[in-house]
């Protein structure tokens, strides 16, 4: 029987996976999180270890001497080490360091998705690393895309879509998924153009983080696969993993 | 200030619709129920009165003397005089008939947009109206899909992406809607053989409805739009509704 790859869109979709302990989940948070964990890994980190509140970050950071990483609404919370920026993840002194990270939507989808048989990190940065994963593994996927507080977003569905079109092998994909191959299909010749009409692009543009979302649609950068331990996030070369 | 169109992929979604009362919904059922009752109207029944539930629905058809149409898990129920296929409709002997009609999930959304500004029916059979209609109004819009027990489905979101692009004017999508048009616009040579690739294809395939699906992917058949009055679906061909 061929496997399923489920899309869920939003986490208000979420509920609708069934037999999670089974699964592997992708999370998706393409602007900005899943992009940034995997810079930060790739940069040297030792560890993320992922927070959904601003207040037991602060407190765990200080406790233990951690980073302490994390935006709210897109932006640097005060008397933090560091924002929610990949460019800045890639240029920070961050070698063998551990890092508390929390943000908006990221941070909450791994929590949500605690109870998977296992939980890896997407991003434009690493997708072929993560469709080599699932092609080498043998479970049903869940490939959830943390949107925009509960709402769709175009650069996770893409990413998404960019998953589906990359496996090789005996899958099948249910409707969401169709529709995410469709849409990258479309937007895959110049993804940063493309993610220049959606909504979350605007509400970031603001922000001045053009260069951030440049970054973010730069395919296949780094060749592993950030793996949630139960604890923190840890960068396991996917072929050591096996 | 440009309209906004919204499109919500799964009645799980409706939620995040802010200002109901001020929008005009857009009912989309693909299979079967919007194409179903496009047709009923258009083969001359009255109204469209739609029921949640199959008792409340053979009661009011007994009580009223009225037509009872209806499937629950696209089958026709037992003692029903119609199913809830469009082409049985076509050739029933509807003309000025009342109509009872009970569906597993078109019914539902009317009864979740009930606070909205306006309610009309939307299907590939009158695509082009309800562009027309939309381009025509001035009010912020929802596009409403069905979906199958709460999923995403293919079909509805290709009538959104439809929609979308149909529409001539000053119009913000969000980024489902964008998601919508690019599914829509790799479909929309081929829609049928592009359906049959969905989960929902397969699931009414089994139920011998080829020939019904068929006819759902019909473009333009009829010029008007049905308009729920707050009570039942009556056809209001939209230039008379101005």
């Amino acid at each position: 029987m061929s496997r399923t790859i489920q899309t869920i869109f939003s986490p208000s979709l979420f509920n609708q996976v069934e037999d999670l302990d089974k699964k592997i989940v992708v999370i998706i948070d393409i602007l900005r999180a899943t992009s940034t964990i995997c810079t930060m890994l790739e940069s040297g980190a030792q560890e993320v270890i992922t927070v959904a509140s601003e207040q037991d970050a602060r407190a765990l950071a200080k406790t233990n001497g951690f980073i302490l990483a994390g935006e709210r609404n897109g932006e640097k919370l005060e008397g933090f080490d560091m924002g929610n920026s990949p460019l800045e993840a890639l240029k920070a002194d961050i070698d063998n360091q551990k890092i508390v990270l929390t943000t908006t939507n990221g941070t909450r989808c791994i929590h949500m998705a605690r109870e998977a048989k296992s939980i890896i990190i997407g991003s434009f940065l690493n997708l072929s690393a993560v469709c080599n994963y699932i092609d080498d593994h043998t479970e049903d996927v869940v490939l959830f895309c943390a949107g925009w507080k509960d709402r769709i977003n175009m650069e996770d569905s893409l990413f998404a879509g960019a998953v589906c079109m990359g496996l090789d092998g005996d899958y099948q994909f249910d409707d969401s998924s169709l529709l995410a191959q469709s849409a990258y299909a479309i937007a895959e010749d110049d993804l940063y153009r493309h993610l220049q009409s959606s909504n979350h692009f605007q509400r970031l543009s603001r922000l001045n983080v053009e260069d951030d979302i440049r970054y973010c649609c730069e395919i296949d950068q780094f060749e592993s696969v950030p793996t949630w331990n139960g604890e923190s996030i840890q960068l396991i070369g996917y072929k050591e993993f096996l």
